[in-house]
């Protein structure tokens, strides 16, 4: 053999560990048959890649698991709690770092205000020194995920547009992080990795599903039938520049009525202070204009719960909107599961419900009905919990990247 | 090895076997080692996968290719000539029947007008009767593609709405055509089938690629790196009945304000008929009541093309709402191509002209920038091709199914 035929050799090994180790994660204990079978692989051809993944530390053997042939098997597992991954998030005020382990467990976060730098320059400079300091200190730490505001250009590294925030587009997260640290580092869409943190850690079994991230920007990432819609720079599923009106609402994109511009954060927070930004009678939130977006939407939601009717009749008004974005969701992508997540989901029930209402009155019964909404189920840090996502999902298609044997 | 193992490696061998013929397909000529570098496979491994597909008469040897290392190697290429497939289109009063090679060349096309049966029950009931006489007359027809109206809720096998034509729901397609035959019927959504047929035969190169359908109702379909975006029930990118204005006009979906009641060619007859059903001077197509959408959009396209002003507004304002569409396809779905077809796009250049304009108002620049727009390439019977490029699919896909060796 030449060695063109080694690399395609190598191509194949890889290709099929790749295989092997994701299905394998996204069954927690599996049988050697059960993947074989599952990945159209010979017993031969499995028992060697599977020895391969032990050897290397990524797998282990987990006790017997009882077979339908009432033979016993060694169940297999990826091993996730020897290894580790940063997930950093950038939102347009607060950055956020987490260390998980493979399973997506939080072992601790820190948080900084973007808002305190002066540039955006000087908040990458300081999440850079923060990361060294905390790689030093966590040697089991293997890739950082890094999540930043659509629409973000993949394959350029810089986010497109950033409403009420446009300085962050100067900032290129590719040259900035990709070669920065030992380990490395891969950068995606907020809502593309909220919904690969769905997707690998909540166990919702759909390969069909979207997570609808409602922050200082409205974002979404959509899996369908275990793809991740990307679009050919990266930049799809956009749904917070899709248009609800198209005489409505001018948007910093360029485009009119963004959806974005109706039920973000940024928007709901605009509203508050429009409303009144003093302490009269007029306003909703007292002095909302002191306070950060995500707070000025917490203090709403808190006053909605209290009973506070015109808190409670905006809370309304802002489901029907983030409902248009579901029933523009169910039309486009017929996910069978939207999960809402990030600032805004805290509302809570009343915003489900009144997004359920929307969603019945305006989809088409047979969709509507087999489209399951929820609010999401992760922590509240859900979206660097995306970004360590990203991180694991990059380590389970590389597995000789990561895991090396001795041989 | 027990029968589960035979299955296993059965499965494998079909697997692998699909992989490569697809390859080969996508690239005319490509030889051995090509395929199994792009693939991944062993030379071993192709070669007993080529062998077999050369042996059932799937694909052929074509003289020699001059490889980068100078040595002379064998192409290798699909026997697209000696077999073929059947398309069917089903549009909300046209139904066209199509034989075609696996090329996607049409070798001649029936047509039927379904408006002149009293239910659609007697239109399916007359059409299985013409496929049937046909198959006897053309017995290289492997496959039978089917196109239908989105839409099409896959796994049930109906439309779930057609506007102006709901009767069409009581259809179910599947029921009707699946076993009517002896040779496989594939059903589709329209604009899907479409986009199959721009990525199997109009050699864009491009595997993030959306078909834009502006027919009696107004679909899409897109392809996103490869994979043809589906959601869960078979009804995602329905861009039809996404609503560009969430207080317009309401539409027979339960949604309001949906593309489709904007720039269809029902929506734009019905626009002709409120300006004037008579001939007097209010009229931009006389009599046009008495025409069918078709030629009531070709006479409006005429008029405009001879220069008549009122025309030639009525064109633009069409190409703006063609055009918002579009934004909403860049930012949902990111494509790297949108090719437009089907009765609407028989506007040509000014509409074209107009719904880049927009995209060009509307779409952040670097996406804009990277996004052609173009008019389908394609006979003006594309969407009956694309129902040809369903059943081409399904033969790639399922190799063993369609062709047997002796062994």
């Amino acid at each position: 053999m030449n060695s063109q035929n080694n690399t395609e050799q190598q191509n194949t090994s890889e290709y099929n560990r790749a295989r092997v180790l994701q299905y394998i994660y996204h069954h927690d204990v599996v049988s050697r048959a059960q993947v074989a079978k599952a990945l159209h692989l010979t017993p031969a051809a499995l028992s060697k890649i599977s020895n391969h993944l032990l050897d290397s530390g990524a797998i282990t053997e987990t006790g017997s698991l009882k077979g339908r042939s009432k033979r016993r098997s060694i169940g297999l597992a990826v091993n996730t709690e020897q290894h580790q991954v940063l997930g950093v998030k950038f939102a347009r005020s607060l950055i956020q770092i987490g260390l998980f382990d493979l399973a997506g467990n939080s072992k601790s976060i820190w948080v900084d205000q973007a808002t305190d730098y002066p540039t955006p320059a000087d908040a990458v400079e300081s999440v850079r020194t923060l990361i060294h300091s905390i790689l030093r200190k966590f040697p089991k730490i293997m890739a950082i995920g890094i999540a930043v505001p659509g629409p973000y250009l993949k394959n350029i590294g810089h986010t497109a547009v950033v409403s009420s925030m446009q300085q962050w587009r100067e900032v290129n997260f590719r040259n900035e992080f990709e070669h920065a640290f030992d380990v490395p580092v891969i950068i995606e869409q907020d809502a593309r990795a909220g919904v690969l943190a769905q997707y690998l850690f909540a166990h919702t079994q759909d390969d069909s599903l979207a997570y609808y991230l409602l922050g200082e920007g409205i974002g979404l990432g959509v899996i369908d039938h275990g793809n991740v819609i990307d679009g050919a720079l990266g930049s799809a599923t956009e749904i917070g520049h899709v248009s609800i009106d198209v005489n409505g609402r001018p948007c910093e994109c360029g485009n009119v009525g963004c959806l974005e511009r109706y039920c973000s954060a940024v928007a709901i927070h605009d509203t508050l202070n429009e409303l009144g930004s003093g302490t009269g009678s007029e306003a909703i939130v007292p002095n909302s204009a002191d306070l950060t977006h995500n707070e000025a939407c917490a203090a709403l939601f808190e006053r909605a719960e209290a009973g506070d009717e015109r808190a409670k009749e905006l809370v309304e008004r802002i489901g029907t909107y983030v409902g248009y974005g579901c029933v523009t969701i169910c039309n486009a992508f017929n996910p069978s599961r939207i999960v809402i997540g990030d600032i805004v989901a805290q509302a809570g029930t009343p915003l489900l419900e009144r997004v359920r209402e929307v969603v019945a009155e305006r989809v088409l019964p047979e969709i509507a009905n087999s489209t399951t909404i929820e609010l999401s189920g992760l922590p509240t840090d859900a979206a660097v919990t995306g970004a360590a996502a990203v991180a694991i999902m990059h380590i389970l298609d590389h597995p000789s990247k990561f895991f090396a044997t001795a041989t």
